[in-house]
């Protein structure tokens, strides 16, 4: 592990830190931050994994939600991966909702996809063998959350992995992404045409099953990408269907950018403290 | 006044409001911030203005300061001006501490600056008229405070009008602009090689009044540009000399950015808030 300290700052007390490292699974330089609290050799600390929208890096969640503040109020370790694989050599595309910076959290199987977009994997293990190396007294608990894109792919590594995250929540989430333009162009071109292979990266195909983490979800009703993208009717029949814990809030007039997000973000870590202790 | 309104999203139950207009002061069009919290129609509300550092635009505290939430507790309506005039028909310099972006929130007096770098009096008179105007029951108290550059200009323009502004505060401010190299450069291009005439511009010369608003200064003590740049010894002497109410807290291991801002700025709020009441 070539892991490189690049950035060390103070924020309400804690420790907000940026690495970068060679990944094996993204076969690129990958760049991620992680906030440490202040009592984090003091005490056992869980940790609580962000994903970001499209188009965004580390960088967005770090400077615009203000989490740190709640970080250090409960006392919990955050990391932000970015949202794809970047560089010279990795597959890009001209739009912004395809290629760097619109990953999708999924394992591409396509050309020219299939090489660098590993990002469930990269998450899932490559990252998730770094992260409890820097957090001195981690718990072991975990929850993850996520935005717009990083809403799936919350919605789809915690359902996927469900005997390790403790709860799930998400902002303005594409809950449908088989249904959805968003969805419809990242997983043609990263996973093929056959849908079958959709399923396993779908939310609302994977709420279907049993023994999900609790899910909280925000929603703000001037959301411009709302419904179009982010469609909820499919997902929360399924989800009822399935008597799973699905908390879906639809918060009036608020947007999908970080001024939503900051709004209700106490309301979601104090969500993901309750299961984690 | 041609007012256009570019955004209004909602934050912490306000509204963050961005809005352009053209300028008679600086001959050039401008955009500029305003937050109004959720009370605004029921309750008097006083104006807290902020003013940034170099580089930035209203932009800069909107997004990573996360100043909504403190807004909102506090019922404060908050005022964020850019930093200079802009625009290609307006003089510039390559370098990022001069020119756009660099205002110093003086009014210039020497070609090719004086035609549109009157930032003090875009300030004072002209964004001042418009600001009671977007805020439906503007109690009429109002104070100021910014960053670095923005804390130069909060402390002159503060002391400069300290019949009107209750308290004044700044983070890592230029306090003797006249004696370090960033103040040095902006000020004999603005202002020329007369030093005579950069006295009404530092707050080291200002605080030798008497009858000054209280003062909260915070630096961060791993700030990159302390103490070069942000140097407080001699702006101190004259304040304790003058009996004038200064509070300078050098907060250990913080640096120069918006997470030491975002950190510290409940305090300043308050301190403001004690002020306005």
């Amino acid at each position: 592990m070539n892991l490189k300290s690049i950035e060390k700052r103070l924020s309400f007390g804690g420790q907000q830190c940026k690495y970068s490292h060679y990944s094996e699974a993204l076969q690129c330089d990958m760049t991620f931050s992680i906030y440490l609290p202040s009592n984090r050799e003091q005490k056992k600390i869980p940790l609580i994994w962000w994903l970001s929208g499209l188009t965004c890096t580390d960088d967005n969640f770090s400077q615009k939600s203000g989490f740190q503040s709640l970080a250090e109020k409960y006392q919990v370790a955050v990391i932000i991966p970015d949202t794809s694989p970047r560089g010279e050599n990795v597959a890009d595309d001209e739009a912004w909702d395809l290629g760097q910076g619109a990953g999708f959290y999924v394992n591409a199987t396509q050309s020219p996809w299939a090489k660098n977009y590993q990002m469930y994997t990269y998450i899932t293990e490559e990252l998730s063998a770094i992260a409890p190396t820097l957090v001195p007294e981690f718990s072991g608990q975990e929850s993850i959350m996520g935005h717009s894109m990083g809403g799936h792919g919350a919605l789809v590594i915690g359902m996927k992995n469900a005997d390790r995250f403790k709860s799930i929540s998400a902002f303005s989430p594409i809950l449908s992404p088989s249904q959805v333009p968003w969805g419809i162009k990242a997983f043609s071109s990263y996973l093929g045409e056959d849908q079958a292979t959709w399923k396993e990266w779908d939310s609302t195909e994977l709420i279907q099953e049993s023994g999900m983490p609790p899910i909280l979800i925000s929603q703000g009703s001037a959301d411009t990408f709302y419904p179009e993208q982010l469609e909820e009717t499919t997902f929360l029949e399924h989800a009822q269907k399935n008597n799973q814990e699905v908390q879906y809030s639809k918060e009036e007039g608020y947007d999908h950018s970080y001024f939503f997000i900051a709004t209700f973000l106490d309301e979601h870590f104090a969500f993901h403290m309750k299961h984690l202790k």
